[in-house]
């Protein structure tokens, strides 16, 4: 998973794109990397970590003059963690330096990275940013748009893209419309981002989002389309709402709070605990869920976990050793709220367990009667191809192991999901238009032998 | 404001240190160190920044061998930010090393550090630490604790110390018990903390207090109180309760989670506004304390605002200017939650004001119609003493501000802090057992002229 | 220029490899990288500043595993000073990792260049190296030695090439034989190097030269010959004898010490000062041909210029700027020595006279009565498109000035030169066998247009 | 050892300290610190390792601002390598800040140290700088130049110090003038330095020589003499001209480089090798006696070693690891010189002795018929007390081995020494007048117990 930002026509090109970058930290904490256009000349400053700390030098800032900027928050989908493999990636076209974010992931790679190299295509890295370049490089088109389009073509999976060129910037998003994709406006200035929070820590109005399908060019004559929305149903990535993209943000024509509230609601109606004394949430990823399921259910809202915010995101932490490892640093329990209580704990979603487990252990300690485990989402049972960064489908709790055996493994006294029809039918758009792979094993796209294999493990 | 934290007794005396100082990283951000006993060897890793920052190299730790350790995490009271000013501080007296960490603030110093520089001292920071050091390598007694009993004696102010000696560990709390000290054991292990949220992380269980005026040995025979109780009464700080301890810490005998929340209620009753629809804390400090005005007015407690956690504790950075530069990198609203309804804010304390009314113009701008600011403590106007880092009177804005001047100047519809009666009423203790002091300006021990003058400027 | 280093079959491969550059240094302090094959595995561990800065942490050395190994030091030609251009390269051809290390300079490279890029090469660097590889890439050969060998088929210039592949170690030297290329073997253990230095430093005993048009493969197997010697005049660098080769090596088949010193004696023929009390040198690259004029002169040889080795070696920075602040600092004068003297001071070559006009002035001022320049080479007054780093025609002092301007410039008594003709009396091979384009103008090769206008400027 | 800088009344003080370092740096390479004054602010940066690398930052000389600045370059002699110990150190007297450079060494600190912890000083480190302070901050002088010569009279053995106070530039030299110290200036600036080379460096006249006892003050009216010369015989370290001062420095009197040419002379006659074919130097350190060497014998010199100068000095570096390991590193042979040639090698000192064992086997191995070590001063059999960092008694190789067992460990074919008598007669003033306790055990002060038994082991 990425957060990408793209600025055009301002003089504080790169400053924007550090707040832009800073306010989708959450997208992408192994690096950032910022790349921008001063008349002719490319300046890039990229590092590993966090936003604030790669720019922590006022000096980086500065050094990267120009009006036009990308930027791109990363942790390692494909492509490893090499340096190389931080954003925005540069590469040469016929001379002309283009450089890309990329959020999202492409499928079934395999064959055409081998087409290319045999035709003597060197490559730098193992990411599919980079067999888009490479087409784009083989293409025969006259504009880069011209020369994105060709290799869009050639290609299949989840993409927002943001180039930096020599003509302007260009906006490609996938026909899926996997990944969100924002348009802002503020006076003269474009900017181009994954969520919407990213444009108000700016300062820019919502303009529209990038329809699927859409390939945009930005330039000193604004915004125009070079190809249209696809006419087909999109497929836009459920899990966004559930946990992933910020709540103040504004996604796929919905708040992301709102729907994220709804998720409590509907939960409380279908996995209600009447004999609770307390709903409490996994500060601070299911506060908003919880708030929800403590309206719907009439059970108070208490704070029995406060969270250490001097550590990151466990979600997001590409080593499984160093989480569990830290899971005891970043919570800790409030006794006198949870003494002698029969609690629900809300979270948004249940990858391993790891984690929850430990946290009902800790409640317990502090001295609850009872450990109610309520998900506000369904069961996560597959493998997500589209850039979601879970592990493989025998880590997943829920892969092989009924509910039953989940609430064995966790510890709890009761554990309950929100069904995949409560899920869908809290959203505001019709069910067909979300992907919901990982809870439902649908693909939206065939894929190939090796990668359908693992449906049927 | 610091954190401190001693272990004796466990081989894995320096991963302990790093845990508790870990847990109490809100009491200091600037800087931490570790001090260890090896045999005869001492250790010492300081630096400065986050404590997992100092620490982020494994080899850091495993070097810091010995099973006698204490530590310190830091911001910057009197001393300036030099790294010698990062405790917790060597010296040697008498050719033996010892170390010491310290919570608090001594007042008027200044004659006595003029005394001991005639006989020929020399000062190698403006630390109050460094005062006590010198007296004690002065005085003629014939332990550690002697020498450290006669230094206490000519010195006034606030302290819970910390000292790593040949003969063992040594905690000492002034007379008024200012700051909080708990006691915590692990089967063997004995542990020193400023608060219990350092124990519970560790896995420790309180074992007492530090009681005000003690001096205690802690070596191979045990815990041995050197110098018992004093008898007066106590005056502990009440902002403890307010703002500065971690909710989960036990402190001056009750849970400090519990105390904010009755903080709520008693402003909830003080200070209603019926109208209103929803009530939001000020994430995540006044969390606890919004909960309990949510209760006790039947108001629907709302998450207004979303946190970026990517930045530090604002209470605490020392630069003013960086403070206003990451307000807005700090806050977002959430529209959806905010648009057009009446919002009561909640926030544990006021200091300049700066802050709180940048977040009211924040909440307007997402669609609220009204703005009403709650606080939950009574309005600062006096300068504290005895280590709560205040700015200069001249800066606090209820310092020369009446209310309606304070409304006006956050841009509020209504603001209203709790009373001096409804804090001390919120309490457990009786309200005489309370240093006031920067709400009432009633200093528990006499100030010198200068810092007198500060109180009717 | 740059020195290249390559190792076959020895556990200690990385060790040797930096003991190899470690003595070759002086041909390039820029950066330094070594590359080394274990099992299938590459590792790559590069910097910026001198070798053993680089290789300061003793795990960069252990990081560095296998049994094959090259290296590279290097001063910017063409690439600029983008990390990028540290080498050796790596790069993919047909996801098998192959890594060049290059010491030389193709000339004409534009067009080739563009027809790359038309059909889809992606460029990362402007360094030849890389267009040799991009050519590997597209050959149809079915090793790594047919791609190479129809690679360097496009292209002409100098080089001495050590490739790191799946079949082994490649080497390979342009028909011209421009740059020295050594092999060495010690035990089972192959070594190449620029200089035999290197192979003294490492213990190997030099086995021969890799000859002019060669392309060996080193493997299980040992060496086999891929491609032999081709049949044409080769053209030896002859500045190599006069500056850059350290003066304990043996290159082109002669000891460099030998020839220098031989240029020493001819100058003294050539460009006697009889009346001389003194001959100095400017310590330490001319020291040797110091010593052959002062025995041939009868003029006693002192020590008049102590130069301080704790900055580099002013002729490498490619900073201006930087070299004219740091003449003074390099070196001082002995007064003792030149105090009413008529002195003699021998340089190996003048390129800008920046530092020997400063030179005669510091010799002056320590009261030396007159001061002669005589130099062991002719005037530089072309540009080498080789790989020798010299400054622009315009900024050659010797481009268009006649001898008495110079004199005048560098505000010596009297000024000389080594003849065209002495240097090549001087050597052990015929003159037609050495490139002297940098002193003539007759390039070996013809060059392009743009190439060739510099000629006549 | 150290070198020492001080400059009063210049805009551009730091920036001259940091030449005068720059010019001094054989004289310490473990570290290096400047401290301006600056009105009444004091500014300080040092460092390890070189004073380039030090202050390879600009905006480190920047920050040192002011027009007083002394400074230090440092290898460890009492103190350990401890950052605290690389001066110059920081000192408050009574709130007024000092800063102290020395060179130097004190003997029979332990009782006086003793004392002053019994009376409460706190030692910050192991060093004698900081007992001078300590004894200074209790002297009741009403002048710091004052409470510097009661400090003074205190303590016994060499030092030259230079004190930067709120007074002004302190200068001081021990009654024996172990220790070079020069004063120079240029127009209104005033430069103090170990060596005369950093005068020329910086541009300074040699003014006149800091005298044996003498105290000065330098401050706005010019050059005071608070303490004149002491009338004793002074005892001059006689190393100094041997090998620790730079060949074009003046010391006592004297050119170092007509010194130590006319040992090379005076050796040639007491030891000659009438067979030999060429004499040559171990580079740079023996350059000028093997000079006088060649020219007294009528022996060609040659350049048989060639030093690369990308590894540091070797005497100079404290851990006898790394010294074993880059020996190696340091010194090629040019066999084109050894081959079947006799060869005398001129060194000017041996300590252990390990360097010139591996030399002597590397020029056999170049092919050297026989090998002659000279060495141009007699040998060292005593520890050094007063600074010259040598190892203990049992290390030196002249220790316990005579002259036959010298030559079979040495592996040479002979070896001889410069004789006590020919050293001294050498020099331009009276024998009595040079400490030459290392070679003769005649201490010219009176050693403590402790000290005294390691003259008789």
């Amino acid at each position: 998973m990425c957060g990408i930002i793209g600025i055009y026509g301002n003089d504080e090109a790169a400053t924007l794109a550090y707040l832009g970058l800073y306010a989708q930290q959450h997208r992408g904490q192994e690096g950032a990397g910022i790349v921008t256009l001063d008349g002719g000349k490319i300046n890039r400053v990229m590092g590993d970590g966090l936003v604030a700390d790669v720019y922590a030098d006022p000096d980086k800032l500065h050094d990267l003059k120009g009006n036009i900027a990308i930027g791109h928050t990363r942790y390692s989908t494909t492509g490893g963690m090499d340096r190389k493999n931080v954003g925005p990636m540069l590469f040469n076209i016929q001379d002309e330096a283009i450089s890309v974010a990329h959020n999202g992931n492409l499928v079934d790679l395999q064959k055409i990275r081998k087409e290319l190299q045999t035709e003597g295509a060197i490559f730098q890295t193992t990411t599919d940013t980079e067999v888009i370049i490479h087409l784009m490089a083989r293409a025969k088109g006259k504009s880069m748009a011209d020369r994105l389009i060709m290799a869009l073509d050639q290609v299949v999976g989840a993409y927002s893209l943001i180039l930096l060129t020599p003509d302007g910037l260009i906006a490609a998003r996938d026909p899926h419309g996997w990944k969100p994709f924002a348009i802002g406006k503020m006076d003269d200035t474009w900017v181009l981002a994954s969520e919407t929070c990213a444009l108000d820590l700016i300062g820019a109005e919502e303009f529209r989002e990038v329809q699927p399908g859409e390939v945009l060019l930005i330039n000193a004559d604004g915004l125009q389309v070079i190809r249209g929305q696809v006419k087909q149903t999109p497929h836009h990535c459920i899990f966004e709402y559930i946990y992933f993209s910020r709540p103040d943000s504004r996604i796929f024509g919905a708040n992301v709070d709102k729907l994220r509230r709804r998720l409590g609601n509907t939960l409380a109606i279908e996995a209600p605990v009447p004999t609770a004394d307390i709903v409490i949430s996994v500060p601070d990823s299911s506060n908003t869920a919880t708030i929800g399921y403590s309206i719907a259910s009439g059970i108070k809202h208490e704070i029995g976990l406060i969270r250490n915010h001097y550590v990151g995101r466990s979600f997001i932490r590409p080593e499984q050793k160093m989480r569990d490892l830290t899971v005891k640093l970043k919570f800790n329990t409030v006794k006198g709220v949870l003494e002698d209580k029969e609690v629900i704990i809300v979270d948004d979603s249940i990858v391993r367990g790891t984690t929850m487990k430990k946290l009902v252990r800790l409640i317990r300690e502090a001295g609850a009667k009872a450990v109610h485990v309520r998900v506000s989402s369904p069961p996560i049972r597959y493998s997500c191809h589209f850039g979601m960064d879970f592990p493989t489908r025998d880590e997943l709790i829920a892969n092989k192991r009924d509910l039953d055996e989940i609430t064995a493994y966790l510890g709890a006294d009761s554990v309950a999901y929100l069904s995949l029809e409560g899920l869908l039918g809290s959203m505001d758009k019709p069910a067909n238009e979300f992907c919901t792979a990982c809870f439902s094993g649908k693909y939206p796209v065939q894929l190939e032998e090796e990668n359908r294999k693992d449906l049927f493990e």
